[in-house]
């Protein structure tokens, strides 16, 4: 405990797929490809700790909002799902900009590495890369998962553009995917595939722009919009 | 943020029917009638802040295990639905001696009182009074309700004694509890019942005692084991 109050010390950090709040899924569990590891730090990286955790498909994941720390915390706030225009309160949305700035994701469990140190590999990820992480529990489905639930903003689940659009790749770009996945086993084409049939574009921006990019990983991804189409002309390395 | 850290700043606190640690329920949802009331603090308690909340059915609630800070955190943990055998590393299981001592749970909303600061009546439970609340969420199904998640101790959920006794209450207890109900609003018939159905004791305590008591909001519950069945002989108001 702090003098002015509860002190907080992060246990490990993230490394994910998303380098940039661009393009980060809305929640967990939307992108099945989006991947992450996450390292704990020392004392909490003892093989010990995590022990038994390997049963479980899923866990809880506790971070902060580390971009948002400074920025501090708003009363309401515009949430994406209701098209940015009707405002509710910071604790009825999943912002980032709340008091303690304090997230939560259930995530898919995969690997649990504990050679030197522990390292967990988790996917369906919603992590911006570098953040801190303050607790890991097992997702528990008895009381975790409530079957009953209703959602305030039922119906307006944002599945994604929905448009019906294809996606091509061009030839350079479905060549860096064949490359990068032998040589990084990451499974590229499938990850931008699923991110962009979720339309990654903020809606300010759907009207103004057709050439678009993102970061993902160590790759710069560049698509633009063609008749409600996608096509993803150049990927590259990021240097 | 601390020098040494980040800092957390309780938005509210919880006004449990859990008085003491005996008998809580080991995850929410259990007890169905168990309730309480989150009601937070200034500047947070302005209606604005849970605009919209009231559209959920339930909330995700992180709090401060408060009574586990001083005693600080352990790398494994024995879980009672282990029967205090089996050791699991502490992020594999919820117990409250856990690094950030940060607890989780998602219970049933019930009304979102706003007249003079804000207070959440909300039930199932599993919190200790006067916990402090460091976030409330909405429960968003589609990401925090997984369907296909699986447990790591399967098989071995504990769904209470099991031994198909029955639970009878004498006169004085029936009649305490009609009472309490009129005055208070509070199903405190139910509550108990609930609460005895899951058999409450610790295991170390089975064998060698045959009476017991807990308190419930403001009010001692004292019980007895007869041949397997329970029986509430005497219910009295604490002062």
């Amino acid at each position: 405990m702090g003098e002015s109050g509860l002190n907080l010390e992060p246990i490990g950090v993230i490394h994910s797929c998303f380098k940039e709040k661009f393009g980060i899924p809305r929640q967990p569990g939307l992108v099945e490809h989006s991947t992450a590891t996450i390292e704990l730090f020392p004392p909490f990286n003892r093989e010990e700790m995590v022990r038994g955790l390997e049963g479980f498909s899923h866990i809880q994941v506790l971070f902060l909002f580390h971009r948002a720390v400074a920025e501090g915390w708003r009363p309401t706030v515009r949430p994406p799902r209701l098209g940015g225009r009707a405002r509710v309160g910071v604790f009825a949305c999943r912002s980032p900009h709340r008091p303690n700035h304090i997230g939560l994701s259930a995530v898919r469990l995969g690997a649990v590495r504990t050679t030197g140190g522990v390292c967990l590999d988790v996917s369906g990820v919603d992590f911006l890369d570098e953040t801190p992480v303050l607790d890991i529990k097992p997702y528990v489905p008895y009381s975790d998962s409530i079957q009953d639930a209703s959602d305030g903003f039922t119906g307006t689940e944002d599945v994604g553009g929905g448009e019906g659009g294809m996606i091509f790749f061009s030839a350079q770009a479905a060549a860096f995917c064949r490359n990068y996945e032998e040589k990084k086993s990451r499974p590229l084409h499938l990850l931008i595939t699923e991110m962009l049939e979720r339309d990654p574009r903020p809606r300010s921006q759907r009207e103004r722009k057709t050439e678009f990019g993102m970061l993902l990983w160590d790759v710069n991804i560049r698509w633009r919009m063609e008749e409600g189409s996608v096509v993803v002309e150049r990927i590259e390395s990021v240097v």
